[in-house]
This record gives C-alpha cells, sequence and structure tokens, in this order.
C-alpha cells in the first residue's frame, strides 16, 4: 500500500492542462505497478473565470472558485496542492491564504532547477498575462537570475504560437518566425526558454531542436510533487 | 461560467487509464474555452489494490479503498461517479452501495453503444480476470449480443500483449500473432473486438487497422459522462 502523501491538483485551467501534469506525475515516478504511484486529487473546476481576461481587462474574478476548489481539496485529504497554470500564480497568496496545507509554486521551483543547473539569465516564453504579471520574472529574480523577454514584434509571435495555433489545434507552425524569437531572446543573452504557458511544451515538441535549450515548468512541478510526496523519482 | 454537472472519476486503476479518461472527456466535449468544459474531481487512489489478484487468487480486497474514494467524491460534490478500470466493475455493486450519486457502468454503456450499431455477436479482448469474471458476457446479455472469447492459446496472447508489451512499456508487437487472434474471434461471427482492457487502446492505435473493426469502452464512458453531466459532444 502506498504509504505516500497525496497530491493535490487544483486544475481546470485548462482541463487538458491539468491531465498532462497528472500523466507527467506518473512518467517521473518510479514505480513496478499501480500502487507504488502517489495518490493524487485533482479537481478540474471549469468554473474558474479566466486569469489573463481578470489580470488585464477586468475580467471576472477567478479567486472565489479557486478557493473553494483549494478548501475542496484540503477537505478530500490532499497533503498540499500544485497549480498547473502558470497565470494561476499571480493569485498564489489568495490561494495559501485559504487553506492550512502548503502549495508548492510552479515558477519558484522552475527557478529554483534553473539555479541548480548554473543559469543566470533566462528567456520567459508566456503570455502577455503572464510576462506583465511578472511572475517569472520575481521567481528568477529570487534565485539571482535575471529574465529576458522577447520584443514586441516577436511576443506577437509567441502570442500567436499559443491562441492562433496551439489553442486552435492548428499544429503547422511554418508560417511563424520561431527562430526569430529564439534569436532574439539569445541575442540578449538569454541561455535557456522558459516554456512559461502550458501550449508551449505541446508546441515545442512539435517544433524539435532549436538554438537554445528550454524548460518545461509543468514537468518541473510534477518533479517536485513527486519528491514532496516522499516518492522515488525516475 | 459552467452549469453542467460535476463528474467523478474514480481512479487510480491504474493512474495512467485515469488521466486518460480525463483527456477523453475533454476531447468529447464541444468547448471553445476552459469555461465551457465539465467540472471534473479525479481521485487516482494509487491505495486501492489490484482487482485481478483479488478476483482469481484471493489478493488484498481492493472495496475497503474504492469505496471511501466513492464516498469522497461524493463528499467533493460529484454528482455522479465513473471507473476508467474495466475489471473493477466486478466490485461495481459495492461502489452504488456506499453513496447515493448514480455509478456509470462501463461495460453496460459499450453494451448499449454495440446494440445501437445493431451487433449481434462482440469479440471480448480483456484479461483473465475481466473474461472469467464474466462482467461483459452479461453486460452484452443485457442486449441481445452474444460475446465471442479468444481461444486458450489466443487468450495467452492477448495477456501477453496487455503484460509483457504494454505494460512493460514494450511497443514493438511483431513477435506477437496479433492477426491470429483476429482471425479467431472472427471465424467464431464476432462482428468488431471490444478493447475490455485500457491497455488494449494503447497498444491498437499502434497496431493499426485489423480484419476487426474495435470499440474502446474508455471513450465510451467519456462520451455517456459527458451526455450525463449536460454538456454537448463533439
Amino acid at each position: 500500500m502506498s504509504e505516500y502523501k497525496t497530491i493535490g491538483i487544483l486544475g481546470g485551467m485548462g482541463p487538458m492542462a491539468t491531465y498532462d501534469l497528472g500523466i507527467k506525475i506518473v512518467d517521473n515516478t518510479k514505480a513496478d505497478k499501480d500502487q507504488e504511484h502517489v495518490p493524487v486529487i485533482a479537481d478540474c473546476n471549469t468554473r474558474i473565470a479566466d486569469r489573463t481576461a481578470a489580470i488585464l481587462k477586468g475580467g471576472d474574478d477567478p479567486r472565489p472558485e479557486m478557493i473553494k476548489s483549494a478548501k475542496r481539496l484540503e477537505a478530500a485529504g490532499a497533503d498540499f496542492i500544485i497549480m498547473p497554470c502558470n497565470t494561476a500564480h499571480y493569485f498564489y497568496d489568495d490561494v495559501c491564504g485559504a487553506v492550512s496545507i502548503p502549495v508548492l509554486h510552479m515558477p519558484r521551483e522552475t527557478a529554483a532547477r534553473l539555479k541548480e543547473r548554473g543559469i543566470k539569465k533566462a528567456a520567459v516564453l508566456a503570455t502577455d498575462g503572464t510576462c506583465q504579471s511578472g511572475i517569472y520574472e520575481k521567481a528568477l529574480e529570487g534565485e539571482g537570475i535575471e529574465a529576458v523577454y522577447p520584443s514586441e514584434e516577436m511576443q506577437k509571435v509567441v502570442m500567436s504560437l499559443i491562441y492562433d495555433y496551439v489553442k486552435a489545434g492548428n499544429m503547422d507552425f511554418s508560417a511563424l518566425d520561431i527562430n526569430g524569437v529564439v534569436d532574439d531572446v539569445k541575442s540578449k543573452g538569454a541561455e535557456i526558454m522558459i516554456l512559461g504557458c502550458t501550449e508551449l511544451p505541446i508546441a515545442f515538441d512539435v517544433i524539435g531542436e532549436t538554438a537554445l535549450p528550454t524548460i518545461d515548468p509543468t514537468a518541473e512541478l510534477a518533479r517536485a510533487a513527486v519528491k514532496a510526496a516522499g516518492a522515488p523519482l525516475k
């Protein structure tokens, strides 16, 4: 029987990223049978309002439903919480304040891993909302790492990649100047690109190797969660 | 805001099948944004004991943890429950008896869909545990459909495909006589093959087209759940 802690996934932001995180937890756990995997309770709460719209355009407040989910996970027996949405970390303190169990912080986990790897400058590829809220910048600063952003023109390519392509199910990126984005942040001294939106690892799986390596925060969060649950990493 | 019912997934049997069902729910829902998807609470309870070992070899009883999960889902606000494990349906009545919310039945949903398609004879490809417990046979009988099984020799091929290949991560099936299995059940009059173990749709995605069509019970369960939640099917 599993003696591991129970992971609570505060999900639904979006639903696919929720299950993708679950799969990454399974893939990163050293286990030979079902019973050696970490127990997880995933609350795929699609009633949570859009985070980017709330931050940038005064849209509906996502916090009431995020807090409901956090409390639900705590009541159901989760020992700690993780959130598979980069932008949701803008509301991290509100979630923490609502429960008495810990909440792991995806950008901080990513920054800690980058520090371990000796990175000094990292490019943030993310939505306008995540970039402008400074979520990654603050997490990186905490580890002494400098955040680098694409130019205004190249940020439009990133946004198009996320919204017009991956979210729309169009995976032929040949019309997009992806190399332009990579060259831009590389010329500014970035040693690595943070794929700071859950759509981006999906895109970069298709794009393949570029002139800079990448780091997937969802995978880092999955590994941090397996470790926090007390299970062996694969 | 989503007005749909909340789906409860009694999962962890195994963990990958749990997230696979979540993805099939997303894929089968007509939705343009996160908030148009169905809310789901997934309890990936890896403390549940092995179902096949319990049925065939007197192994640990999986029911106490299955019942804990069912109650947890009900308490967390699930409006109904689904179980992404064929063999777990052997304990269906125990789960139903523990909660006051409905539990959908994967083999019965599959049988109902086969009846709609006018099928009279369906082959059951599954573990020895699922076959010997008669879970699919009873569900099919309820719809006037006859169950057909592989010969003893060909059932060994199915078991090897599940345990020695897919569960072990080996996806090169060239040494296995898959066509022998298909020809065997076809010669007995089967018009379709039920992929009655969550490993089998993964294998048949790789195998590709065979002399008989297939039906994936997990996908049927996902569609039944989306419908039961009141959301539009894609």
